[in-house]
């Protein structure tokens, strides 16, 4: 029985794994498609959106199952509940993905953000990527210096997203209110991917370090 | 055995009702705040959301101490892990109308949007407020009617939502970059709000009529 058990928790992290890929995947074709007003690519990203939902949902009802099943307790009931929670982390961030391309085909053929943006976004998507992959990588290993590195990175994201509406709201933004309204958003957005991954990596931490959890660990 | 589960569910609702409840307060204190730039409500509003944050902890280790004890099958199994989302979703609720008490504290003592988007907030406030007290109700007594009007009430705050684009997008709109990204937050938060109550609607109703609920239900 217990040796079903931890297969089945191999089966729920290489599932994690795999929707933080997907995830991972999103991030980068929603950012290249903002950056480079690419709208072919921004319709992939919202159209493969689905594919996360699907799978962070099929992802839920495995857990859910396992629960019923094999009637965990102690640190693995902690594990599989986590994996639920960590499910719905991935899908939202799936989701801010998939609003961020939503802003690159909703301008097409322009690009969302004005020339004296560009770069501040370009950060914050090239973060969010970073995040995204470090995220794969902690699930994979659960290494808490990842969760450490997600961190620091959120830290400079939030920065960015300040220093965007230090932009917005200075004396030389020329933007019209509807570059405002993008950047608002699309800042938001990007800020909000990331405290997404920082949620996941503070739990992953946790399931590796926290209070309850065996000394054997 | 069975009855102490009981019981123990009977607890799990009390404490999500009791969580909606400062949720309804909250997004009231916040709704007012917003549209009377009242500071010192702003701040109740800021400083009680660590109250719902706690709550909604503490109802996550009942949870997890009731799957642990009593480790359900079936439909009290998802009734129990229902109640870990319903518990997110709920923090959120309150993060939202914390998000908007702070929108009224930081452009105090000014008003946070301009006259021509004050009647259109004052509706997303009220329904906001609305859905909050019917989720409540909907906690209380699970009755799906309930749940098909905040479905309802969230389809005029999208309306609302968008009707905020077109007046800031629009000819007239004479809102500097400052009041142009607050009237998109504020509004987003306002939406997402209401989303999260549907979220949790969708859930009630699921358990009350979903295809794996016994038929006694």
């Amino acid at each position: 029985m217990r040796e079903v058990f931890q297969q089945e928790l191999r089966e729920v992290q290489d599932r994690l794994v795999e929707i933080a890929s997907l995830v991972a995947v999103s991030i980068e074709n929603a950012t290249q498609a903002f950056n480079e007003s690419d709208v072919s690519l921004a319709e992939m990203v919202i159209a493969d959106d689905d594919e996360i939902d699907v799978a962070a949902a099929e992802l839920d009802e495995l857990a859910i199952n396992i629960l019923a099943r094999q009637q965990p307790v102690a640190r693995d009931l902690r594990i599989v509940v986590s994996a639920l929670r960590i499910s719905a982390s991935l899908e939202r961030m799936g989701d801010m993905a998939e609003h961020i391309a939503q802003l690159a085909r909703y301008r097409f053929p322009d690009k969302v953000v004005p020339k004296s943006l560009r770069g501040t976004f370009a950060e914050l998507g090239a973060l969010d990527v970073a995040v995204a992959k470090k995220l794969v990588e902690l699930l994979k290993h659960e290494d808490v210096r990842i969760a450490e590195e997600i961190r620091n990175d959120d830290d400079k994201i939030d920065a960015l997203h300040l220093s965007v509406f230090d932009k917005v709201l200075g004396e030389t933004w020329k933007g019209a209110a509807v570059n405002t309204v993008d950047a608002t958003l699309a800042s938001r957005y990007h800020e909000r991917f990331a405290d997404h991954a920082v949620s996941i990596a503070k739990k992953v931490q946790y399931l590796a370090t926290g209070d309850w959890v065996p000394t054997d660990d």
